[in-house]
């Protein structure tokens, strides 16, 4: 049974869910916010979810022939505005360092918000030859986008991330190589963090500035809300024009290189905490779970008991993340501290179940207690993470399912976003404008036109004319 | 045998030092310049140094309950202003951000150079009771500090390191943690970077702003000069006091927490290049070797050649980080470059061999070529990477130990640095002035005051007034 007083401090989701988000960031010591207005100190619990996330995803990359590297941080404006779309896009959002030392900058920097021109500018004097394609780099770092609202993991002034850069031969490969890591991100949320995601192709309005397209992959939070979980870019050849990046092909004639980017972010962390959290804190799925069991001795000052939590912490430990909470609060207190930060399994044990050769498992998500006879607690404790990482996913998929609607015509779009919350799957004509006047009218903006079309209508959602693509449709983060 | 032409592009150590490390660093394609004014790229083969260095350290950093955070990269003006010492050491090379987005910024901000104070701020809200101690964080992150002259990875005006940043309840606990990390240090560059450490204090003049005592562990490269290979600072409560960190202890009085930080960079692969690396480029130490076996078909368009190259990489690649080199050269031309990119073994299989049941190892190092049965491959390779490992820290400790003098007198000290380089073991009275005076003369700079003492006289090798400590002296990257 939990502690009232620690269960009473969070807001319930129904009640306020962006107070019941801040609580559980707050409570489960996720991240919390500095002096530096804008930017947060992610802490040890929060942190060590992104290490496993950076392991895994890191892991996937390398299997694609992801090779990591590290650029600068800092872009001499020069550099920022030989693209035109891009310098555009991200002009009106950066940091700019003017002084270094003592002295004022001959020209200013700008702390990286993203790297292309970087990139490019280094695979300008990389890359002479055919010899030398495809690049097929990645770096793991922080950026800054001087953002005006913030919140934790969703919005912030710095973030870290990842972002991949490749230079290829041809079109045909680069579209190849886009396309092949937005399947590594998708396939990253289903496996690792157990979020279902819907692959598509963002609209001219929402891609990316520099690019000719962007692909997304979109989850949908408990709230009903969208939230963008990455993304990658076809860039062409327009960057590799604007920074002269030739190669001499086969046929010894000069040609531009094809670009690609694609990322991933701290974000992911707000999307785990808003698609698997509830009223008792934070669930975790157990593949970047840093604590995937913790051992709550009961009456722990009966001799014995410490120790046998200790031993039964060695034993679990060849096979998991594990820890004993052997601190001098109650028992209840730990309980609800051990949901409170999503911990997958906790096991109690106490003077009678060593008597027993017993203890009791608690899955963190349905709350269900098995007891274990202490022989059988590795294979079952193994049995119960690898259910309680299925059922998480599937949890989360019927959760999108049951909350992804169809609208033929405009009264019935208004009508489901005036009453409901979630993703809305309707027929668009592909102009701006039409994106313009439902995010003016209703907040909503188009989530992606999704790689799975149906043919819902013949018309546009918004102005009637002749439909040429389904489009997700949601209020986002 | 070598190719020639890939061999005579790098100067020799003999004749240019300084232009044999930039040859080798440019030729194993570790980092590169930028059109960014002292920045440097860091390319896939030096990141991946760093990555194995990363992993290795932060393993034995969590071996030692170090937990992982992420701070944010700027530090308001006036944070960085609360702690006198350390704003008059930093202030100077700082970068500093005033605009962000389209704005003038009320407040400037620094770009990190160190991030005590953005630690300090943080742990003013975070610790409250003595329950909250011991805090012992760290982060991975890069660093800014606005350098005039940048040699790769020595000296850059962004580099990357870890930071750890420690508080603790009492001066002992704090002493202890301080050297505690200092031995962390000092084992990781044995055992990992074959790299053998003088472990020591660093006088006044060379301690950290802000410190109350700075340890050191030095390292001699193979020109003869000294590296700071790492160092680890115990603050006593200077800046508790200044930031007002405090903590109900169990008496229930109030106190000042006791702080530490130490820190490593990427300036480790600088010392890896300039310890071990030879005429023929680059010897990277096994356990640090992104790729530890590099295997070479010859004659690889005969049948059965490059199949026999795949099938013997499968097998290695279950216990060793490996790779074929199937590209378009000349076998003497990939030898060659094998040898410049440090690969520790370089398997070589022709058609012969095969047909022999053969192939033949080269070791880097050593240049040695052992034939071996194919069916022992596995286990030969791993003994020679064992062996290669240990000699070359043997080696590396002899190279120090023939090249560390010791001076009775000024006469032998300035004799020494005249004729030779190295470390010099001389007396020293614990006076500034002398410090000074030697620099001034020989630019010559304290590097530590050894743990391990010697009576070598009894007076001061510069004043000759009465000598407290026994000092090693060097000239230093």
């Amino acid at each position: 049974m939990a502690d009232k007083k620690m269960v009473e401090a969070i807001t319930s989701m129904e009640e306020d869910f962006a107070q019941w988000y801040t609580d559980v960031v707050k409570k489960a010591e996720l991240c919390d916010y500095t002096s530096v207005k804008g930017c947060m100190v992610i802490k040890p619990a929060g942190y060590a979810i992104w290490e496993l996330i950076q392991k895994e995803l890191d892991a996937r990359f390398k299997a694609v022939g992801v090779q990591n590297v590290y650029l600068p941080m800092f872009i001499p404006e020069s550099l920022l505005d030989k693209e035109k779309d891009h310098v555009e896009g991200f002009a009106p959002e950066v940091a700019w360092v003017t002084q270094g030392g003592l002295n004022e900058l001959p020209e200013r920097l700008c702390v990286r918000p993203t790297s292309e021109t970087l990139f490019c500018d280094f695979y300008k004097n990389d890359i002479h030859s055919y010899r030398d394609l495809p690049k097929v780099y990645n770096q793991w770092c922080s950026v800054v986008r001087w953002e005006k609202e913030t919140r934790p993991f969703l919005r912030s002034r710095e973030f870290l991330w990842q972002e991949g850069h490749t230079a290829h031969a041809t079109a045909e490969e680069s579209q190849e190589r886009t396309l092949q890591m937005l399947n590594v991100y998708a396939k990253f949320l289903e496996e690792v963090l157990a979020i279902p995601a819907i692959k598509g192709q963002k609209t001219e309005k929402e891609k990316f500035a520099g690019a000719i397209a962007t692909y997304t992959v979109e989850a949908l939070m408990h709230d009903g809300k969208a939230l963008q979980s990455g993304t990658s870019h076809n860039f062409g050849d327009g960057f590799a024009k604007a920074f002269g990046i030739q190669f001499a092909d086969k046929d010894n004639t000069l040609k531009y290189v094809h670009q690609t980017s694609w990322g991933m972010t701290t974000r992911l962390i707000g999307a785990l905490i808003m698609v698997h959290g509830d009223n008792e804190g934070l669930v975790i799925p157990p593949r970047v779970a840093p604590i995937q069991i913790c051992i709550v001795p009961v009456m722990q000052k009966k001799e014995g008991v410490l120790d046998k939590a200790y031993e039964l912490r060695d034993r679990l430990a060849k096979d998991f993340r594990v820890k004993v909470d052997d601190s001098d609060k109650t028992p209840g207190f730990k309980f609800a501290e051990a949901e409170m930060r999503g911990y997958p399994i906790r096991v109690e044990i106490g003077p009678k179940d060593i008597e027993a050769g017993k203890c009791v498992i608690c899955r963190r998500d349905t709350r269900e207690k098995t007891e274990v006879a202490l022989e059988e607690l590795e294979t079952k404790a193994a049995e119960i993470l690898e259910t309680m990482q299925k059922e998480m996913l599937e949890r989360a998929r019927a959760h999108r399912d049951s909350h992804t609607y169809v609208a033929h015509n405009m009264e019935e779009f208004e009508q489901i976003f005036n009453e409901k919350s979630g993703f809305v799957k309707a027929m668009w004509c592909g102009c701006r404008e039409c994106e313009d006047q439902i995010k003016e009218k209703l907040a909503v903006t188009s989530r992606c036109m999704p790689f799975e079309q149906e043919q819902i209508a013949d018309t546009c959602v918004c102005c009637g004319k002749p439909a040429k693509k389904m489009v997700y449709w949601g209020r986002a983060y």
